[in-house]
């Protein structure tokens, strides 16, 4: 069921034809411009390129892949160089930067729309947002790096899912180059318009081997009148889970995060971080970083204090902090954001990002901790993630004092494990950061030969030269 | 650029093999059975068919669509009828009703879910939901007929996309019969996944035209605790668009409903519909109807209070009032909802469900009723819809005392008219109810050959003898 991966054909007149079309200042060889964009940036990928593409207009991006699916030469689009699994490094491919469409076209704050060029930075949409009093609501730690259009080829996640979706549900238009080279013009700006098959739609998460984004229309929303941001003592991911069911009730849906952390990764942070001080006075097994906003003064931090209320009353909180201060929030939000930096100097790890149904969080949890302890006897686990999404970043860490290499060595071995238990709790092996060039292989284990003939399908009906990304996906 | 739409070859042998999979009370062949789901409710379609499926499983569904693909026979599914575009009345397909899979598989308050089959009513899972604390905020008029299929599979709208979107993004999973026969199961109730193309994107609002959707797992929302309705005089569109943007801002996001009427729907709902009353002292050209709610007790009364004196103080609102009780809630709604029946005893009408930017709303108004004035003098325009979505309902009523069939005559001229309009604005010549066999035609003069050729490839790649509901779609 492996899928044909064509090696690229590349040739002396392809590459002037590109250079032709691209002109002055939209290519490069040199190989001090292309180093950067080659090395992943947790230096886990190394690719190489023959040519680098650096169009300006969505008119030179369809030139490019014009001339590539005329020649059947393969493309590796690239936004800003974020990605986790290797989806944006050539292996001999053309690549194709979209660092010079970087035009914010337009900003309506009627429409409560961002029309933005898919080089634009995710952290420019937040200030061009916040200049007309909006908000886009899609944070990411590689905010000022991450691009409009890597952030929807991959339908990035982040903090605020919970209450905002995936990048997914903030599109309302894109405009994107097939494979054929033609422009697809979908940057309209409606919230209905039920015309055929919703196209972006296929887009969004393709990773880049359906067509290169060029533009999107994104969401805009209002600012929040009120916030408040709490660190909480859990026993259990159990009691988390109950806890999350009772903020979604008691605030109407104003969660905006609700993140749990395991006490492992709380140490990590105190010992590895500096400046990072324990926000309660006791241990405890787990916490949940916690923030409610509303569009009303005062509402964030009343609705806070009726859940810590009832919460510490029977006893599913053990003990709590509400930030007083911007700066007291911000350090709260940093040991969550810190949960992986944390972990670099303790040694080898093995990473999931995985999901599962919420309500078998806990589940999980028991179940992988259980089989990871066998395999790795002494391993640290340190789990963290946005409970309220079923999305765990599980993570695996030699035993302390332990062999880096005899920990590595048995990377596969757990991981299969952890994939094996999530897809049986009927849960996914990526959960927000797609499948690249990793996880693919790992991912048709588990896909269902109907699923998996569908997507090949799709992909071959729209780019029948295989020409996009062809070692990603399917 | 038409395509190919196959004549349903039917034979005995084909019906032979369907009876035998469906098995008793599977099918019906009686004419008693078949005239209801032949006819569409407001009497416009009126459909043929040799053989009503009536499937109670997944499989059976599998069955009927394995027999019906080697046989190149077409199926048109139908859920609860309720189409306005003619896309579930077969002219001569097998008839494939949903109506006996209408079993709640499932409802987990943890993960925030319901798994309902196809052929649950919305009303039915609205019930569910309830019975657990939990929402479904879809809403139609039509909700006591509407299905979980049809409703996903045309993407339906309603009353608080402002907030929760279309069908679309209440969606988290689906599983779904494939034009080949195959079962995809897509029943994922996962916030997160990454992992490949988003089939379920294709299927929802695909009218039938990929396969035919047997489940899903649909998003649950906490209860509100507070809410509150207003109803709302005002100058003009353009004020109305500046106190939604106002009411955006004011509430945080908590607007769930902003409709926007003319006089003359009030008026017509005063004359035609027993028991209205206009909830106003004095005559305004133009109202809205405002709708907030909150899960902090109050809150949505003291923003509605906020958002009104601010208004009132400046001159955009120029009376409000607001309702006391349920029951008056209710009574204001219904002068919403009776907008369309309050037109019946008014004679004949052109119709449109268009959406355009809320930024175009006005513009689109000024413009379409000068034109429609110029080419029908007298004519009365009745507008009113979702303006938080761009979605107006836009009807051209015959003049006073004038004749139905001079009208009715012109009603293609007209709605080119105001579609030509639409599309200039960048907007959607249907916002709702989708393209059915109605307005496909009419939707191929706006699109681009590459949106409809890619379109058409997917179809094809998905679906290669064209079977699944030939008639509806590119």
């Amino acid at each position: 069921m492996t899928a044909p991966v064509p090696a690229p054909r590349m040739s002396g007149d392809v590459i002037s034809r590109l250079k032709a079309v691209l002109g002055e200042g939209g290519w490069s060889q040199d190989p001090a411009k292309l180093a950067p964009k080659l090395l992943e940036w947790r230096d886990r990928w190394t690719g190489t390129t023959p040519f680098l593409a650096l169009p300006k207009t969505t008119e030179q991006v369809a030139a490019v892949v014009g001339v590539c699916f005329e020649a059947g030469v393969a493309i590796t689009p690239q936004g800003g160089n974020t990605g986790l699994v290797g989806g944006q490094i050539p292996q001999g491919e053309i690549l194709l930067s979209t660092e010079r469409l970087n035009a914010i076209r337009d900003l309506d704050a009627f429409d409560d729309v961002i029309v933005a060029e898919a080089g634009v930075t995710l952290a420019e949409v937040h200030e061009a947002a916040a200049a007309q009093r909006r908000r886009f609501p899609l944070g990411l730690a590689s905010e000022g790096s991450a691009t409009v259009g890597g952030v929807i080829s991959t339908n990035a996640g982040g903090t605020q899912v919970l209450r905002y979706g995936m990048a997914r549900s903030l599109v309302l238009g894109l405009e994107a180059v097939l494979p054929t080279g033609e422009v697809w013009n979908g940057l309209k700006r409606l919230r209905k318009d039920n015309t055929g098959y919703d196209l972006k739609q296929l887009l969004i998460g393709a990773e880049g081997t359906l067509g290169v984004v060029t533009a999107a229309a994104l969401k805009l929303y209002p600012q929040m009148a009120s916030r408040a941001v709490a660190f909480i003592g859990v026993g259990s991911p159990e009691d988390a889970i109950r806890l999350l069911a009772r903020a979604k009730e008691e605030t109407g849906g104003d969660v905006e995060a609700f993140e749990l952390m395991g006490r492992l990764g709380i140490e990590f942070a105190l010992r590895n971080i500096a400046g990072t001080r324990d926000p309660l006075a006791e241990r405890h097994p787990w916490y949940v970083l916690a923030e409610f906003a509303s569009g009303e003064a005062g509402s964030a931090q009343s609705a806070m204090e009726r859940f810590l209320a009832s919460g510490l009353g029977d006893g599913l909180i053990r003990d709590a902090v509400v930030a007083q201060t911007e700066a007291q929030a911000k350090a709260l939000w940093a040991i969550r954001e810190n949960q992986s930096p944390a972990q670099k100097p303790e040694g080898a790890t093995w990473k999931h990002d995985v999901s599962v149904p919420v309500s078998q969080v806990a589940t999980f949890l028991d179940r992988a901790t259980a089989a990871m302890l066998q395999i790795a006897p002494g391993a640290r686990i340190a789990a963290f993630g946005h409970v309220g999404d079923g999305n765990i970043h599980y993570d695996v860490l030699r035993p302390d004092g332990g062999s880096d290499a005899e920990h590595s060595a048995k990377r596969d071995e757990g991981s299969r494990i952890v994939h094996d238990l999530v897809v049986s709790l009927g849960g996914s092996i990526s959960a927000e950061h797609g499948l690249g060039a990793m996880k693919t292989a790992e991912a048709l284990r588990y896909k269902s030969p109907v699923e998996v003939q569908a997507m090949r399908a799709i992909r071959l009906a729209l780019d029948p030269k295989r020409i996009m990304n062809p070692r990603v996906l399917f």
